[in-house]
């Protein structure tokens, strides 16, 4: 059969990125406490095209997602990325996982346990060299400071998502990250709460007023103290109570330089 | 040209429903304040098809939806049924038009103006006889009475969604729904608040704690009470600023069985 | 602590439904190649609410939850909504748990595995007795007959999903429902295609041309033979490749009545 | 009342971004036909945060979107940027504008009339100087020219989306760059077409084969020849009707350097 993808392409122009996206696949991920952990991974790969070269073997990547059987680690992916580069003679490639992350969390009086979802996000890329990030978004809650203020009684407060994003020279844990993220804020989100623990979530709350612009920067705060992180980008949205629309943060660090 | 959708089929089953579905396309409403207001409306059209044909003709669709102008009332789109069952031949046919609609309102106190959005649905549908709902979704804020009873200070409160659904024998406006299910929460949300509407909003919430449960109530109260109201569904989806989750309640009552 | 759920309610209203929506949990499903299968769910868990009483516990949906540690079966359901009704003293119960699952598929010329995703919905309710139904949605291809028909060379295809809800009164299986869709089709979709696969499934396309509306009578007479089946609810959404919308048919059948 | 976003920070962190986002709001853009045209945004509006400051006043950000009365132009843009970094002190602001925009298309054959949906994005910021990036999103068709090459008759094809995005030394309009994404696509999509216009479109699509590669190159060679675009980013993702997941490809041009 002709290999249609193989013919010489009169264009000149050569392509950043060609790929697939929008893959839906079963992955394990590390875990530190159950060793390893199942999830459903939402997957981009691509590579670039040289100029000459009509078009890129899209089964491929499909092939390389499946001889690592699911596995997605930092060593993984940076295997998957030279391979990528290697079966599709490019100059370079990228490959995204996305996923929904769960960790078994004590309510903080009852220690009632149960599973909050964190949405994680691996990108590898290798073009002269192996490229990671890891981000993390986080559920928290944010009660604004300004409200609290200004209010005889109350305080508006509602669900917020904080997202981390690393570049990193030694391993970072995935917990690690929310950790950081729920220390900065109100209060961290749970999925089951007693009574007593709902009196504790809404009193640490309104003792901790913070504003998107504070939860930014309490996160870059402790980003920049901690040696193994080389860069971060922080984002808060903050899904507002008293509007219908959201308020944001953001910043982006670049340590090495 | 062979007409395939009108060949005879002998599968001997007829199909509830045949049409087009997320067609998004200009529309015009009525406004009791601005006399019509211009929005996006995602549209579904769809009609029963009998056994004996094999399709439906769906560029039809398209034409009736342009006959229109674009013009949703609740006029028209009796028209647009009608108009459906009679060129497609079929038993039945319906309409579904979604859209946001903007209301400009006064913050509480300093009276500034801004737009807030509220998302409509107009559904009708002519099969022995023409049925017409009304769907409207309002963003409110509610308070949770728990947490406030059993905490020193303060209370989670977040942004929720109340959706009201009739059917009427009387005109009935957006904007009177609206104000059903505002004065059912524990406080109305706004676009643009200055310091002391947000200081009236908090303290305004604080004093009006309600759970989904009392907002779904509160509102069957007021539609049993309007004698315009032949039917209607209730539902309110809170997303509770201590969890990740969200919390709801609903209700349908036909008041004339 | 003051229980201010549980304080009387003098509005005299009953609630048709009371819970908690967007919960996102790890589970177990079974997988009959597999034996178990671990995916990431949306569950949603409601109870009615009597007229006596203001407000549910939302804590024990989650509580009940937890106890099944994530193993969802038939049977585990059927559980599930007998503790809700009793754990909260209400009437009715109703549980939805959502998850993609996947299934290891061979291409059609070269064998190549890879794993496709099919989203699943279990939902289940407890009122006066048991219910329970399974749909699973199935991506597939159309190949339009009318444009076949009319041109000269080619026929717009595109991908469509067959969604196919049952009532039923044995077991059966996730992967046979996927087998009825697809057979059903112009042809499957395959995660991992090879150039012989393609075009095998091109040809086979092309052969096939079906409408919205064969597709749902198709798949009407097939679960119309299955003596296993007691209800269902057939749709099919296809993303016409010539438009920006989609085209759809639907129907739903009692065989009990 | 105390305004504590005015307190003094001591963390000596400047914020990159601080606004607003989903801001749903009625806005009329220029339509070089209709003269304006009524449409529906979502909005995010950012300044930076100086070191000093806790916080920004959110308030402000829809006070200046009120005073332009929604309607949004380059024009409006810049002076929306102007006022935003001189109204919250700012060394830098941000605005940005998504929404659908409809052009009344003809059929190719029968000339019968109807819209089409296009998503444009307006990106204007503040910072040393003013920048403009204007961004349209076109459906259109792909057909596989591998698919075509090696199948006996037949050929996969699919919706598409082209998303074009340029930085502009001179006014170009979203008609003209729909116009590339079009032409340079297996074929455009229409919302209504009659059966003379299907066998058009189906033919047209059969001798026009693409993958995303020669997509996304074709649109380079027109804006790399248009003297107008001095920087352009294209992206192309097409919906394969033999898979469940998508192809895409993208480059990114800056004329300038």
């Amino acid at each position: 059969m002709k290999d249609v993808q193989n013919e010489k392409d009169t264009r000149n122009i050569p392509i950043d990125r060609v790929g697939v996206t929008s893959v839906s696949y079963p992955i394990v991920v590390l875990d530190p406490k159950e060793n390893l952990q199942h999830t459903v991974a939402n997957v981009t790969m691509a590579v670039s095209l040289p100029r000459k070269f009509r078009g890129t073997h899209m089964s491929r990547f499909l092939e390389v997602l499946n001889e690592f059987k699911g596995r997605v680690t930092l060593e993984s992916l940076e295997q998957v990325t030279v391979d990528l580069k290697r079966k599709l003679n490019a100059s370079g490639s990228e490959v995204k996982i996305e996923f929904p992350y769960f960790i078994n969390r004590k309510a903080p009086v009852s220690g009632s346990t149960s599973y909050t979802r964190y949405d994680v996000v691996f990108w590898a890329s290798y073009d002269e060299h192996f490229d990671f990030t890891m981000k993390v978004t986080v559920p928290v809650q944010t009660l604004c400071p300004c409200s609290k203020e200004i209010s005889e009684y109350g305080a508006h407060n509602q669900r917020a998502k904080v997202s981390i994003e690393v570049r990193m020279n030694k391993r970072i844990w995935i917990e690690e990250l929310v950790d950081v993220a729920e220390s900065c804020a109100s209060s961290p989100v749970y999925t089951l709460l007693k009574r007593k623990d709902e009196k504790f979530v809404t009193e640490q709350a309104y003792s901790n007023p913070r504003f998107v612009e504070d939860v930014v920067r309490d996160v870059a705060l402790k980003l920049d103290q901690d040696d193994r992180v080389d860069w971060f980008s922080v984002s808060v949205v903050s899904q507002e109570s008293i509007h219908n629309h959201d308020a944001f943060a953001s910043l982006v660090r670049d340590k090495r330089s």
